[in-house]
């Protein structure tokens, strides 16, 4: 219940002030009931109606006993803020900013209503999991969540948890930046020792593409292979279609038929701008990527409990889909999921965009070969450096701006390597050419590996993890 | 593509139009190819022109190529008509009008843009079946249809067809109304000898009643249980629940995404009177009462074949479903469902509505006593006698506004005899007493026999109909 963000924000968060009202209804009520006297009555009454004012102020609704307020109240409140400058587009289908940094992912936070992802909750992590904490954490990819203290106090007592997370495949074509969540959520499979879902959202490619049906299914399975290469345990993993799965398990659907019940066209509207003009298919859809967050949408695997918390790795612009699933999620009778939220994976010519798998020069795919990589780093990647070697070895580069640092950041395991080419970079004493060898000699021998594995995923391998059955755990 | 109503409108239908508009793009497009004389071109051209002017003003929407006309043109279109009477409601959710004869059938046609069951059609279904058409069809209570005529001009060819009917689940309480598409669709089946799908819409109920799912779907299969005793072939016969079959069949759920991507909130919004208010399932559930009527959502009885037509006998009200689906057909490359329109069984209490399954009072149970029969029909029905005998005798009854004359319309075999009663009734030889104690003596063993086929019908005998499998035909 405290979707307060970390900082920047001091004010009480809608679900606060709603917790406050209900506590003090009722006290009015037990002082009513009690025959209390007429002043501490009248005190309780007047600070109710406070109560109700802050309310309204900060969700525009009206406190209604019984309706906690929408997770969307945080967002609309928090919306563009007052500094005049231009905000970051990020939702499910556009990432845009106009900062060669990329996103101002702080601003983000306290617009989306989450958490940050600090020091504290990261020493935290290492301490229960008693592993080093994942360079994706100790560097602030993941950068946000919600209720991951839950989730740890929950685990502290033996009460466990699983991990969901997911893929649009749009094409057979995955790059570098789509492993991201899948890196992370395997360590997180390795220190917790728990069952993960995997959802291959076919059927939303589908309805937003001009592709087959056929193909969509194909891109999944194929898509399937790069997921399964990263190492996943296949005793605690189930990678479903949901062209298949939602056809292959009637309580898959019957909480995706609860969730379509719950929210309304209005609240999509909101939340994912769809209009009158869009299909009923993508109006419906968002219900389909909220089920797995329910653990008895898998009964093969929960054996039917719902009560099993799930915790979703992504990246943030997936965050609407589950901001919505726990709007819902008290109001079916379900725990919510909690998150944790990383940054986009830059294209090759900058961060102000996310990549896009359409456009072959953009990322670095999981098929090039060590030729292409070389090639696109060297040709593609953006430069924080100067114009020439004489100005850079004067005045430095910049790491902030320079897509090879980035890159360097999500994939070079070694920190103190890592902040001496930072520095070095910055003072100048590091060239362009230099930092993109680096960058090169650290990408040519993970992709030659990934490809390597996943030649050794067999067609009967991708079935058995994409086949429902329970899991070891 | 004869979706013209059979009488009452003179002008070209929009598919008409949009097919002398096609066939007139291909001939300019010739005509310029084989560089023909100029007047003949401009001459082709001023034609096309002028049916765009005439498409345009008919369906209010500009001819695209390869885009027919939606079928709702025809209903936009054909809407309240000129002569300042009130008009019908019918929809899916409500049904009313001010007469006390009930809805205006022949009106509905020409709003629906259906065909009329003329005598001539009535014809042809006993020629072709060699059997008595079923009082059903003698009666005009199946008295609307799309493409009947189509559907028996491809049986006569050899080339089959399957039946698809339905029922909204929203309570274990059937009433005498409840049968009359089984009893029809029964009939067909016989007389053609051909499969039948039953879809039992208990994810519908649970979207629009305040309902649980387990409650839906129990009453599915209770209500699963009158289907059968109507007399169904098991080895024809295919019942299904929704909660259940859309997770057992990845086929039927790859036809409900394909008919999603294809229908805009605009189109149900239009169709069904949605709002921003409902939630996201209604919005979306037209779908998946469209997808039964394309033959390849059942493999196991079609071997994945998608050109199988579709019959779908159903009252009137459940036409703008049938209306969207035929919409989206060739779009996803099916072909259109025919369908048999019912007009609406009347409430006791006279024709101005449809009955009402939550008011006992309303109708005849498939449940009920030969007391409770008899004290229903006599307390409840209303009459079109006069306030007194002698007057009754002097002026005579009106049968075209008694429920018991209405029911038996529906429910006595015997023609002449009907005849003879209506006659004898409308000449004052027949008290409402007498008339009524026919409609009594004409149920109780009818509704007893139904509950004698009832009680053989075993959860064995359920399950056989409800497991999806291969049917003979």
């Amino acid at each position: 219940m405290t979707d307060c963000p970390g900082d920047g924000v001091g004010a009480a968060s809608p679900m606060e002030l709603y917790e406050k009202l209900t506590a003090q209804g009722d006290k009015v009520r037990t002082l009513k009931t009690a025959k209390a006297d007429k002043a501490d009555v009248d005190a309780a009454v007047q600070l109710l109606l406070k109560l109700k004012v802050d309310y309204k102020h900060t969700t525009g609704s009206d406190y209604k006993a019984g309706c906690p307020p929408s997770e969307d109240a945080v967002v609309q409140d928090g919306g563009p803020s007052g500094d005049g400058a231009e905000e970051d587009t990020v939702d499910p289908w556009n990432v845009s900013t106009s900062s060669a940094k990329g996103v101002d992912y702080d601003k983000l936070i306290v617009r989306f209503g989450s958490s940050k992802v600090d020091q504290e909750l990261v020493d935290r992590i290492e301490k229960i999991s008693g592993q080093k904490p994942h360079r994706f954490l100790r560097r602030g990819i993941f950068f946000s969540h919600r209720d991951m203290h839950q989730v740890l106090d929950a685990y502290e007592k033996q009460k466990s948890f699983y991990l969901y997370t997911g893929r649009g495949p749009s094409s057979q074509a995955m790059h570098v930046g789509h492993l991201i969540p899948f890196i992370f959520t395997k360590w997180l499979q390795d220190v917790f020792d728990i069952p993960l879902v995997i959802q291959l959202t076919d059927d939303e490619k589908y309805l937003w593409k001009d592709l087959t049906l056929e193909d969509c299914h194909r891109f999944a399975v194929e898509n399937a292979k790069d997921i399964i290469a990263c190492g996943f345990d296949v005793n605690k993993t189930f990678i479903f279609s949901d062209l298949d799965y939602m056809g292959s398990s009637p309580d898959f659907y019957r909480n995706v038929v609860k969730i379509q019940k719950h929210v309304t066209f209005n609240q999509v509207k909101g939340i994912f701008g769809f209009t009158d003009s869009d299909c009923i298919g993508k109006i419906s859809f968002p219900a389909i990527q909220a089920a797995p967050s329910f653990s008895n949408s898998f009964p093969q695997i929960f054996k039917g409990r719902k009560d099993v918390t799930c915790l979703i790795p992504c990246a943030i612009d997936q965050d609407p889909y589950f901001r919505m699933t726990r709007d819902v999620a008290p109001r079916i009778g379900y725990p919510k999921p909690a998150l944790l939220h990383s940054t986009f994976f830059p294209a090759l010519q900058g961060a102000q965009t996310k990549m896009s798998a359409s456009d072959a020069n953009s990322s670095i795919f999981l098929t090039d070969t060590a030729k292409q990589i070389k090639n696109k780093v060297n040709k593609h990647a953006f430069s924080g450096g100067k114009d020439t070697v004489e100005e850079h070895r004067k005045h430095g580069g910049n790491p902030d701006v320079d897509v090879s640092f980035m890159y360097l950041t999500f994939f070079l395991e070694d920190d103190e390597q890592l902040e001496k080419i930072r520095q070095d970079y910055a003072s100048g004493a590091l060239l362009t050419g230099e930092l993109k060898k680096i960058l090169i000699e650290t990408l040519q021998p993970m992709i030659t590996a990934h490809q390597e594995k996943r030649k050794q995923v067999t067609e009967e391998t991708v079935k058995q993890f994409m086949t429902p059955r329970p899991l070891n755990f």
